[in-house]
């Protein structure tokens, strides 16, 4: 007896799994795709129900006048690719309002939602299925609460899969610049408790910076959240070696994220505790810095890898993951398989996803990305160019058509 | 009394027609991209019939049920872009064979059109509209016309237009690394002659550097290429200050290209002779050169600029113009509107098609791009994202549909 299948994809040249284990392993995770020759995958209900090699996938399930068959041939098929760092929802569009803190203040929740929704729809088409979204343009009890709330009517409206980070430690706002320990202490004591009372966010997030949020007053935003119930994310060693990793480790952070400056000894401690390094090359890149982060030396110590697009209107406003990860490999010297693997499970990881998302398989929601290459090694290759033909949410295709049957 | 229009694009919050001159003229052409506010274009026959304010444009043509209306209000319209050097055609798709010289000979001619046909669809989906292409993969007498023939089948069978160009002179193939001077021989009285009387290029391009062809078998092929009536191209300085532009100004070539390590006396005699530097920056990110073409030195000598993807399997794999302009910008300090400039109209001289493509003008074809942004200055931005959302070639929409009545 075999289960329908609602949407089958056959036949692709390299299908990459990336199920090579459940947790981010030293190295190992890294190196492996996964990949399976002539491969299949069959969806039912959303969710993935079967992987393999395409005969032994057309063995299990069965197909009805309702089966969605999608032929994959000479293709590279991969999950979705899951962005675990963005500040996704901002106000203001023009290229002269891209500044910091941009007039949050004065547009409704709905303009918040419809920029949102062009923006996921942006990143949907390069082949993005999950994507965290942080506040933080707001920098208010009023306007967090509105970007998180406008975050979480996308979630609940758009195919891509959203995880809502609290980040009102982005910045001190003017008006409170001559007593950011006072801003600190409304962030811990009253916009926490609000955030998490109204079930806004999984995540909080720190911009610990010189200029920004000191390593004490991160400790004690970060703190506060954990006993509030939120996982932790941190901004660190940027622009200079500021011991925003260190932390991470030492308050067992999801992922540090950035770490231009981070010295090996504090990615050492991060390796220890098995905290993500959440790797931004487009912000390196698009503010003409000349320091990528060291990911080779993170991959040898051992710390597990994540690439997002840091999407943002100031320092890196590309909506492609696609371009992350060519970022990763031409200027981190990431191989193609190991920023696959940091695009999709890795990240998937950094955002708690990972039962749901980042890789093919059996219980896993169906959220596949159908290639105009035909192998991981050419993923980086057409740097610039949306090679994302199909993608798949749940079992649906959203983007693209394929050849279908 | 009006005259009929086949498609009408109207209200583009900035319509950039770079319609200022027709031909660059120092510093002028670009600088300034023509912006019309509340702009419209019609077209007719695959012509353009009227540029300029909606309103003005309204009144000009009249609407009949034939009539396509594409709604372009808050959105960035431009001409279609110009790609004015690529290695468009050559055997082999898989990373592995990304080496030079690949396998030409292995492959039939009905092969290379597939081929190239699903390179031009990704380029024409990031909006180029026109395209030059080398050969330069086959070095031989007839594998360089099988090269060609594929290209010419191409062109009188894809949406974009091409521009054939023989780079029979790409390098010296392995078989007469022996007698480099006996395979420039058979380049100049072979080959050349033949192309010619077939008809299969309108330009001739030669690599000179190091390694490749010097200055002196440069020299002598352009020369050979320029009494057979072909215009002329050349590879210069991309390595090492060769001398390369300095025999472009001497040969008055329509354009040298590279120019990573041109020195300002070369730059100069540029200028003089009206020499478009050609910029490829995507060599430069991809190969992980550090100096970019000094862009700002060319402007202020006067030099035409045009921007290129250069693509090629080896040293620059991107299909999209787009990350070329974003690349010019981040890279090499132009701004929008001169990227822009550099991408259309600059390109269109720099390939023999100024009076066909690369601005918006009454008699020009219909080629145009309408973007998901609404202003010039947000073209860099969204680097390695496609933000061209329809394309319009020939009066037709091609790509993307638009809000059409």
């Amino acid at each position: 007896m075999t289960a329908p299948a609602d949407l089958l994809v056959v036949h692709a040249a390299e299908l990459a799994t990336l199920a090579t284990g459940s947790v981010p392993r030293r190295g190992a995770a890294l190196a492996d795709p996964g990949i399976v020759a002539d491969g299949a995958v069959a969806a039912s209900g959303g969710r993935i129900t079967a992987v393999g090699p395409t005969e032994a996938v057309l063995r299990s399930v069965s197909r009805t006048p309702a089966t969605t068959t999608v032929d994959a041939s000479g293709r590279l098929v991969t999950p979705g690719l899951v962005d675990p760092h963005t500040h996704l929802v901002f106000a203001g569009h023009r290229a002269q309002e891209f500044t910091m803190r941009l007039h949050g203040a004065g547009y409704a929740e709905i303009d918040l939602v419809a920029m949102g929704r062009r923006r996921l729809d942006r990143m949907l088409a390069h082949g993005t299925t999950t994507v965290e979204a942080k506040s933080g343009y707001g920098l208010s009890m009023a306007d967090e609460l509105k970007i998180l709330r406008a975050t979480a009517r996308l979630g609940a409206s758009h195919a891509v899969g959203i995880v809502p980070t609290f980040l009102g430690a982005h910045a001190v706002p003017p008006e409170r610049k001559a007593d950011p320990d006072g801003y600190v202490r409304d962030v811990c004591e009253l916009m926490l408790p609000a955030v998490v009372r109204e079930g806004l966010a999984e995540f909080c997030d720190v911009f610990c910076e010189r200029g920004a949020f000191s390593i004490e007053q991160s400790r004690r935003i970060l703190s506060a959240a954990g006993r509030l119930g939120l996982r932790l994310k941190i901004h660190a060693d940027q622009l200079s070696a500021s011991g925003g990793a260190r932390l991470a480790a030492e308050l067992g952070a999801l992922s540090a994220d950035h770490l231009e400056h981070t010295p090996s000894d504090d990615l050492a401690a991060m390796a220890e505790r098995g905290v993500t390094a959440g790797l931004l090359p487009g912000a390196t890149f698009f503010l003409l810095h000349q320091n990528y982060a060291d990911a080779r030396a993170m991959v040898e110590l051992g710390v597990p890898i994540a690439l997002a697009t840091d999407f943002n209107p100031g320092s890196s406003p590309t909506f492609s993951m696609q371009m992350a990860i060519a970022l990763g490999c031409i200027g981190m010297r990431l191989t193609p398989a190991e920023a696959l693997s940091a695009a999709t499970i890795n990240a998937a990881h950094a955002v708690g996803r990972a039962a749901d998302a980042g890789s093919l398989a059996p219980g896993k929601r169906a959220d596949l990305v159908i290639w105009g290459i035909s192998s991981v090694a050419e993923l980086p290759l057409h740097f610039g160019t949306n090679m994302a033909d199909t993608v798949i949410v749940d079992g649906r295709v959203v983007i693209g058509g394929g050849r279908t049957t």
